[in-house]
């Protein structure tokens, strides 16, 4: 697959996953980047094409981790559940070895906040607030002189983006954000469970998590952190729900303006924070997934509504892709300094 | 299909429609009511199962509206576009036919906010006001003497159900409620539009009428009534979704609470108004539209977010049946004096 | 639920699974039958509210099936996996309950077939041959008469319905039988599978079990029986297939058409055999799964092809009603000596 | 999109459609053609952002047709309905403009069977017969000579591929070929039908064209090219069906064995015949559509049904992919003289 690129090795943990999977699928086809290592739990020992049959390469075997974790890769992807990314995390540090970690495990900064949302202590609160948080849009700057990334959540890249303009600008009273997000059900993993059976998850919309999110205190963590405001007066509401479709998130953010700002401001802090971001794109229509699935991009549509005195940015990326996998592989791209869009999807799938 | 039944004999303007097709479904089931007239526009001198395969009956022919005014039928269901029904069903009551019309012409009650809302000047502006509107849990009272009743619209139905009890008791703030909804295709009607198509609804998400959707209107009217809030003090803000599934919405209301308002506050408050009600349930889980397509009922469940300081509430109906012609059935029950849930189902379908 | 209804109590063991649901549902809705008890087995001592939110009685509890051996019904529906039936079928056989079995257990008549087909010896071969077969359009005569009946699977009602009347007649040639079926997901039941997510079956086709489904056997046993021919003679290729919905069958049924076999006689065939069955309808236009989605009807369009001289019928029923819990109900209607539609729906769901 | 590749400036008629936005998705990322034109009829003007909202270069306007046709390009893809291309077709190639038809002009090579097929005369019969069938798997060594490509359609390509190298190999007898095939929506199209509304095609599956279907004598034709058969001994009956999802095509294709044929030998044949192509590739288990939607490849699964003595083979593509645009470009590559994969994905989609 990658013989001919003269670059970057680079591993997969998790490879077994959807987000694991597009990680793989993006290497494979990275101009810079090739993949010396695919790993996985269950997994491991199995061809690829036994968990992927989508992807090419389908000979390619899965090695355990604890093999993964002494393979010679300049930088691994760890696309893991919570917690279990930590230890291989610090063992791969140790070993000189670059780590783009998409799980949550080293996302928020404050140990505090960590236990209070995770409802443990974390493994390693020293490392707390070394990593950077990977969504370039915001940390680029960093990004070229880190070795350890933790990738946004999915929900939380796109209420962001969404929303952190806004607050930064004084446009909105960050205390009365309320994040309603709809997600398709690969946000949810690729597990063997009842409530994602086809018979769950089909012609039906619920919502989960309602007031208890994780993602709630990532999303006011970096909305504070992008306007340097003070985390406590960021104040979010968020409700996720599933949706019967396999890729994409939608959020719908409002927040309360302050006094006398327009459509015109909120839209202007939109496109000038994002004027000349190659993923980001701020339009008048209300945004869809549709738009987006199959690309790194994120879409925004910014809107006033004048009666209750709220604006309102709906935004939209591909879980697996900007909420995931390709942010992983953008941030990846900066550290290791190679032009940020390489290797990363901008056209989308339709239909 | 009727023959045997002694009864009141209703009929159905706009048959050919999804919400009409519920509405004949339910008849031709009902104890106490039988069809005795179904009348199209284009589909005029159609049978009816060239329109509506799935329905017993086929043979059956649709005539035109024209010729159905002028039918011997004791009531008239008109499930039209919004303006259609207006003058049908002005004619129509001229003839002492009671009419329960599941379009908007007849909702709200105040010219100047219908003009606002819709754009034009009513044609009947003396009759705002004299209609019913036909919520049971609300108007109950009222049904049983009206002769003219305007069904409530889909998404209000739920917002309306989930929010009104605790602006009632005062336990929410009305001028900060944000109703964020998704709802199944079959709200769009069945027209064949590009937009409508399986490619371009299937697999993706998108909001519509964002800040100006015309339900917005109906569900502070609503709310103000059932609560006897001035409507002024009523503020909500509205943004519907359209998700991939035929039928059913999920409707999420927020609100800050009032001060020291608490969950066991905001759960009695829904509890005691739904305690005797035959199609609203209260739940503690966060409800899934699966639980009620196929059925006449609401469920929902109540939220307090202590970190923003709101009370969430999420509400689900099929939006054909309690959003549409469960309804419009539960209110001709009451005019004519019938056990309230003759002919609607409780049952769900699932999967 | 049942308090008024003078009548028969019947029960139903498996009642957690998607066709023991749907007994449950029909069965509150029966005009003539009430249920006395139903049972689980991991859902025992749970309340039927956990397990089908979308039913009313949420809190009536599932009891254990040893429990329910016990009971006094007048009669058991088995929903039950292939295997699990025959032991509690004779329990309660021998305590004179009627059995009607929506497993696989008595299907077949020949011990030597059933061991090829299900690769096990028949635990009570000596019952094979006494339990009948409860296709009602076929064995009507039976029904009448019998304390055990085994409900046909899904794909085999479609089958069955759409070829034998051809090969009765001797306007097909039963060796030359090909049936491709597609079924939605709801056919492979409800358990936690992977092959079962959603991630696995939206927007896939696959086909399964080619040339070795256990319905093969099944489709050939009742195509000879009902046209009096002998077994080897009828030799029949069936693939069945995946699609992503929740309900409904779609069996394309070809075969070659007998020396000088025209469309007329294929239609008048099919149309007399059916001329007074009121569940099944044979259509000119090639039919859909929509048509009868929550309906117990079986509709079918005859076709030829006079290109390659076959005999194509295309069959549609909902896999969960006809093609399991609504014929079961068929068939206790005519055990009890109820009318035969007794409790049944006619009428689908669209959209 | 496209200033720094050095190479052949292609362009697309009927770039608004499923089939031709494909062809500019493909393009965009090619390494040796660029996009100098794109036209549409009833979107001509519009900028392709409108269309298109997925693809980048949303700026770029498509043009008429009429203006297209004068426009200074090496090839021309046309992606238009059956009917549309002849014309436009014979005026590029008159200009020295190779052309690449995705639609049916130019598929068939007798006028006979074209008049029989299409019901009504070809405008053009000198040319049927010079164009050169465009399924790179049966014409490689035609395509780099000509200027006039007709591509198969879409159940075309999956089912002869499965079943050419069957009948050239003597294996089955071409007189009792049965194609069942299943389709995703974007098959018949994106316009705006009541047919293909979401209402319409969700949660149901029905056939169509039964025995008519224009597909029929396309694959009867290639087949008996492929073998060197006479294509009155081809004898093929096909009936497509169409199924909830966006894209992909799986056929179930089943001919009668000759004599003492093995599936050891059907494999074989399968395997030899695919060997050395890049885009097929023969798998044991059974095939889906998920493992090649977003793919070029075709997947195939071959089966012998003892009891019926039968050869069933399994294939799959994406119909916008393999089906159309994939193999548009893959035919473009062998005509200008590029690596045959150039621009193609392997890779798919999943989930």
């Amino acid at each position: 697959m990658s013989q001919h690129k003269s670059h970057h090795v680079v591993g997969v943990i998790g490879a077994s996953g959807y987000a694991g999977g597009e990680v793989v699928r993006l290497i494979d086809d990275h101009p810079a980047m090739s993949l010396g290592v695919i790993a996985g739990h269950s997994s491991a020992g199995k061809a690829l094409g036994e968990v992927h049959p989508h992807l090419p390469g389908a000979e390619r075997v899965l090695i355990s981790q604890a093999e993964s974790l002494e393979s010679e890769v300049e930088l691994m992807f760890l696309a893991l559940p919570h917690g279990a990314s930590a230890v291989p995390a610090m063992a791969l540090l140790d070993r000189g070895v670059k780590v783009v970690d998409l799980g949550s495990d080293f996302r928020l900064t404050d140990a505090g906040r960590y236990e209070s949302a995770y409802g443990s202590r974390h493994p390693f609160p020293d490392q707390l607030g070394q990593w950077t948080y990977g969504l370039p849009e915001m940390t680029r700057h960093l990004l070229a002189s880190t070795d350890r990334v933790a990738v946004p959540g999915c929900y939380p890249t796109s209420a962001i983006l969404a929303m952190a303009p806004l607050v930064a600008a004084g446009l909105v009273n960050p205390e009365g954000i309320v994040v309603d997000s709809v997600s398709g059900a690969s946000g949810a993993g690729r597990g063997a469970k009842a409530n994602l059976s086809f018979g769950a998850i089909d012609e039906g919309v619920r919502a989960y998590g309602v007031g208890t999110h994780r993602h709630r205190p990532e999303m006011e963590q970096a909305i504070a952190d992008w306007s340097d405001a003070d985390i406590d007066t960021v104040r979010l509401s968020f409700t996720p729900h599933l949706v019967p479709m396999q890729r994409g998130i939608l959020s719908t953010c409002s927040a309360p303006l302050t006094s006398g700002a327009t459509l015109e401001e909120i839209s202007a802090a939109l496109e000038k924070a994002y004027a000349d971001e190659p993923f980001v794109e701020v339009l008048t229509e209300p945004v869809s997934t549709r738009w987006v699935v199959g690309s790194n991009r994120c879409v925004m549509s910014a809107h006033v509504d004048d009666h209750t005195g709220r604006a309102i940015v709906i935004a939209a990326i591909d879980n697996l892709l900007k909420g995931a996998a390709g942010q992983a592989v953008q941030c990846a791209n900066l550290m290791f300094g190679l032009p940020e869009p390489a290797g990363l999807p901008i056209a989308g799938w339709m239909p």
